[in-house]
């Protein structure tokens, strides 16, 4: 079995925000055999001179892959199943296959069915991102303290999942847990998406060009992640769709009972509310 | 008239987490005669052992607000309109009085009526906060680049207006814009009681206990405010309905909007959303 130390050689599969990231935790960490692919020459030469990857290419590179013991895809779902049906064979009896990707009962079994016999797939959702993207916005910090779900199948040993926690805490995470793909998707439909399309809303509710003059930190605070990748996050929201829909329902559910306690003047009935949320909350911060 | 120096005699009447920032703002700044009324005796002992205040009483003390050149409301809304109908006449002819409420069209007239000729009501609304309360968690440096609204009437002189722009300067707001009583409670209606009734409706919508263990910080930044003073926040939406209950209209208009894309599968229409809302909260961010 493929153990985790400074030499294990780990390719990252697409150089951008994310895979950009894993790279200089990973250098930082002192890991000497991170290689990475990229589509663009420019961002290759960028994580080489920037000391992100020891070694990279602009093609699929069949020696770079054929080396790799795990492979960590950070691409856009539909990117990571095109790419796997299309390359998967170049993969090793053997290696370890992970992604970033942010929705999981729709690109699991395809990835699954396009891997050769012996190469495992254990899916992995690091809850870290920007609102900014490319490469030269990496950050490993933005790993510090997050939280890293693994979602594995019944496929997998407990050896390949142990062993991609254990890439999670090498990378900085906080908490790491494990969920079914329709757990993680329906819990992701609430905490990720759904906040994006609140954002998105407030956003393009009120074009006043005057608001920067007025705002507070709340409305920053709630518009920060309405500065969006729409190709990354419409793809996204299609993909988990059902669950999404669902998420949307509740919120607008209890936005609605808000709104008839303030028309009817009743002010127990916001108390109530806000009181609930105050007791939720209180269990969010940081440690 | 009156003018802003180290020993402008300046009285805070409420010592809860905006008056006693602003206590301590102004002494950090070298403010030498900076008075506080509080309704409990510990809330004034607390001021004067920290400096923030040079002398303090929590009885209504004649002599303080006689002496007083300056008055700076800090108390709810409601509390204010019925402190300054009984105890109004106390107040000395030419002091400025000025205030912190987050709500405006319905106090300035009353808080007007009841106060004596020749002293002037200029009314502000500081957009700094905390999801805390009490004078325990006063912090001068929330008001740092933060915005100041000042409310002026047509009753109000240039000078005093002027006055209380100096004071926001002083306490260290960034930028410090003018907005009639509509204009305000409108503007405040969108940016920070809808942001609000959004956060405790997104809270609200789950309650899952296991949600913190996957969260990332999208869902922390929205909900951040979702911890909140239910009884000052209550007599805010209350105090704001009208205005209130048309943006929360306008909001849930855009949601719909994005459910309807999303069932439908029209990819562009998410799309061209989160283009406008990412053109827009470019704007934004705090310089």
């Amino acid at each position: 079995m493929i153990q985790l130390h400074r030499d294990t050689r780990i390719l990252i599969v697409g150089l951008g925000l994310l895979g950009g990231s894993y790279a200089l935790a990973l250098k930082k960490k002192g890991f000497r055999c991170i290689y990475g692919l990229a589509r663009r020459q420019e961002t290759v030469d960028y994580a080489l001179e920037h000391g992100m990857i020891d070694e990279g290419s602009c093609h699929v590179d069949a020696d770079l892959i054929g080396r790799a013991e795990i492979i960590i895809f950070a691409l856009y779902p539909t990117v990571l199943v095109k790419w796997v049906e299309k390359n998967g064979h170049l993969i090793r009896e053997g290696t370890v296959v992970t992604d970033v990707t942010g929705v999981k009962s729709c690109i699991i079994d395809p990835v699954v069915r396009a891997l050769p016999q012996g190469v495992q797939f254990v899916s992995v959702h690091p809850m870290a991102g920007k609102e900014v993207g490319g490469i030269e916005n990496a950050d490993e910090t933005i790993f510090q303290g997050a939280n890293y779900i693994v979602v594995p199948t019944e496929q997998n040993t407990e050896d390949a999942i142990r062993l991609c926690e254990d890439l999670g805490a090498e990378l900085g995470f906080g908490r790491i847990s494990r969920l079914t793909p329709q757990e993680h998707d329906e819990m992701i439909a609430f905490l990720s998406q759904l906040t994006h399309c609140v954002a998105v809303s407030l956003m393009c509710a009120n074009d006043d060009d005057r608001l920067v003059r007025y705002t507070g930190d709340s409305f920053r605070d709630l518009t920060r992640i309405a500065r969006i990748n729409d190709e990354m996050w419409s793809e996204l929201f299609l993909l988990n769709k059902d669950a999404l829909l669902q998420q949307m329902d509740r919120f607008t559910a209890q936005m609605e009972k808000m709104r008839g306690y303030l028309s009817t003047n009743d002010r127990e009935g916001l108390r109530e509310m806000m009181r609930i949320s105050t007791a939720r909350r209180g269990k969010f911060d940081k440690k």
